[in-house]
């Protein structure tokens, strides 16, 4: 199906014809300049880089040529069709910009400029509400103003430098662009990949309803992740989140979690925030999963997508140190999981080969003392994960302990390696936390480490609390749907 | 005063002669053995390599030597005074051990091995009431079972590798010999330092209440971090509590907030865990603060140390992006802190030279447009930190942004000194906040930037969540007392 076929009538929108916009044969950045540091030149540098197989042209007054690609003085000059167009030009050429769009039959924008509705000032409003009635009346769509556009590996468009080239699981509505590279950054070392992050600023036309009800349907889609500060049509928006959750995890990090928080959305996307309190009821009765930040919701979709479904919230723990096992304990019953106590075959056939003095068996169980032995740390792992009363293995590994670091030893890799190994072997759903790290080289090992489990299928996180947290969440929202 | 002289009734224990405890002259280590990974002989090379300048005496019955140092096969056949005596010797020959210090004259002991009130059968619990009985009738003090002794970096006593030489004001009691650690270790690159480390195990003889009583006087300790599992005696340990918070702030981390942490607590110190409910009553009426965890306790000590006692809860923070300036209002808010709105002549002041567009001049001040700019981030900053509504500053950076991180624009540590400058051009309590940080050479850059500021003698967080966290629960420390 090609772009002009699509029926634009917001209510009737079909999913098809939405999902075809995401994969245009040809680009115009409006707006790209020679001056170094143009922010639309980094836009074509940054889909070069990527690898767009399609057209892209340079839209620019002046300028002959952006980036070695021929630049044209307008939209309109441009010989080819053009089915998407990045508009990288001030708020107040917005309108202008849209309506050359639509002389020249584009019928998908986004609108990277700010200064519309999150100004202090009328002008930005009127303004914002002015491009959406033209381009409504122009048949034309729109993400922002004041966004990033979107990144979609399948059809190579991107807005950040380094993102990665392969498709992944993970849909992303964002109201901001700064959160949109902020989950890229941090969920790519953790093997998360997305379907497509959508970065759609103040909403004046796609909104997070539509957003929500696409990725509900979006087969590449298998969770979504939301970053909202307000909403435009909240009735229909939470009945999409609700129709959403009962096929995928969704996860929603409503931004403006305090009153000050409210008020600088107002100057961020211009969204009206609304209470905290009634967001997290309204939450709750959809089923959706409430983060609190970005790193809460990378650690819930590692969970989601690399856990196994556990049968059950019964978890056995094993790590160093007593008070650590204290610790992990707490963090554990306070994500709602449950430990049960060690059964006694297991305990017996632990202490065949790890001493009884200095370590605790018990769940958690403390092996300090084979902390430098990875066979047995591993052969450990393996007996503990084989242990039927449980359905859960969380496996914690400090990486400096008392007067040596597992990477100056040598051991941080094998253990990691033994771990992977017992979680295979049993078949059990492990988690790793890994943590202690102080020093560059620790964190070097942490990097190498992070990545031998990414490569597994592992999830891996940077404390007990943090897996723990995770852990809880997600078995939440199984036990919802 | 010398050790002989104390008086060991533990009621009528004088604080001077406590102190002098912790200042020997001579330390035999009984149990060290030339064996590789012997606990004795690791405990013996920490304190050469700490320098510490009195005599050190390997106790072992068949050795000549070890670590080249003169050993001896009894304690009793050292020709000189002993003051003090690490027994690294099983359980069931700790008060024979004991018996033989008595004999020697040794007045205070450690007593590292597990084994004993901790363990699931009751011999070990029976061993260690024989154990204090046996020292009490002896008049021996001794810390532990099970703990690793105490660091005193002033008479170079040691229990780790690496620990610092240097002397600082935070005194640490702490039941788990891991988490003592996992304090240097997370404090060291942050500027903390102690006066002391008291790692007190199972509490059999030396209690949670004396140690108490005993870092609330000492003129060395500003500042006290106490990890409990369990009180021996509660009464006095509450009544010591509440007065050592009188003189200077106290961190309490209770270990087993849950149940299955209350139960790992009789594995590993065989203390009485106590309802957390009960404890997290008890504490606030004591005026302590409470901590969650390791890292929470580091965190505020920072606060507490390197923060200037903030006039008001009212701050300003700056950063960069929209949606992280709402996170931090929202982080900032949740833990009590105010925003006041941003004042006229202060937006005016930046509007001068931070272009209005894709920043935002409200409180959190956005300032993602002068990201790669170093010199106006510090006017900024200096501009922002003059403000006279405020009494705090918060300044967040993130490390790796959109398609660039500050470490490779190399901007990351001009930013950083700038705001070290603003700060002091300002003399307003600053924090800062660096995160963002995803790949070896951001972390890197954030070791450097953390050793800068701690240099400066402003302390660094690793998000702005926990900056404004530690900030407002120093700030209820300061309002109780």
């Amino acid at each position: 199906m090609r772009l002009g076929e699509i029926n634009m009538s917001k209510d009737t929108m079909d999913y098809n014809e939405f999902d075809s916009l995401f994969y245009p044969n040809s680009i115009a950045v409006v707006g790209a300049s020679p001056v170094p540091g143009n922010a639309g030149a980094t836009m074509l540098s940054m889909m070069l880089n990527h690898g767009f197989p399609g057209k892209l042209y340079p839209v620019n007054r002046s300028a002959r040529d952006v980036l070695g690609l021929k630049a044209y003085s307008s939209i309109k000059e441009i010989p080819g069709p053009v089915d998407y167009a990045l508009l990288q030009v001030p708020a107040e050429k917005a309108i202008d910009a849209i309506s050359d769009c639509s002389d020249k039959g584009v019928k998908f924008v986004s609108l990277l400029a700010a200064g519309f509705g999150e100004s202090e000032d009328k002008t930005g409003k009127e303004l914002e509400q002015d491009l959406a009635k033209a381009a409504c009346q122009r048949g034309i769509r729109f993400l922002g103003p004041n966004c990033m556009g979107f990144y979609c590996p399948k059809s190579h468009v991107t807005f950040g430098n380094g993102f990665p080239r392969e498709s992944g699981p993970v849909g992303v509505m964002c109201q901001s662009g700064g959160n949109s590279v902020q989950l890229v950054r941090s969920g790519t070392p953790r093997g998360i990949r997305f379907s497509k992050i959508i970065s759609f600023g103040n909403a004046a036309d796609i909104n997070e309803a539509e957003l929500m009800e696409y990725f509900a349907r979006d087969p590449d889609t298998k969770l979504i992740i939301a970053y909202i500060e307000g909403v435009r049509d909240g009735q229909r928006f939470f009945r999409a989140l609700k129709d959403a959750t009962l096929s995928k995890p969704v996860i929603v990090l409503k931004g403006g979690q305090s009153d000050t928080g409210c008020a600088t959305i107002q100057s961020h996307t211009g969204s009206l925030a609304g209470s905290n309190h009634i967001w997290s009821s309204l939450l709750k009765q959809t089923g959706a999963i409430q983060a609190y930040n970005i790193d809460e919701c990378i650690d819930i979709a590692s969970a989601c997508l690399f856990l196994k479904r556990p049968a059950s919230r019964k978890i056995a723990v094993m790590g160093f140190g007593g008070a650590a096992s204290v610790q992990a304990a707490d963090d554990c019953c306070r994500a709602g999981l449950i430990l049960p106590l060690i059964a006694d075959p297991i305990k017996q056939e632990l202490q065949k080969f790890i001493p009884t003095a200095g370590n605790i068996f018990r769940n958690p169980l403390d092996v300090t003392r084979i902390y430098f032995d990875p066979v047995k740390l591993g052969q450990a792992a393996t007996i503990l994960g084989g242990w039927s009363d449980i359905d859960i293995l969380l496996l914690h590994i400090r990486v400096e302990l008392t007067d040596a670091s597992m990477v100056e030893a040598k051991t941080l890799e094998p253990t990691v390696q033994g771990f992977i190994d017992a979680a295979r072997e049993t078949g059990k759903p492990t988690v790793l936390a890994i943590y202690s790290v102080y020093s560059d080289s620790s964190y070097q090992g942490y990097l190498k480490a992070q990545q031998m489990c990414m490569e597994a299928g592992i999830t891996c996180y940077p404390s007990v609390y943090r897996a723990a947290n995770a852990i809880g969440k997600t078995l939440k929202y199984y036990k919802k749907r």
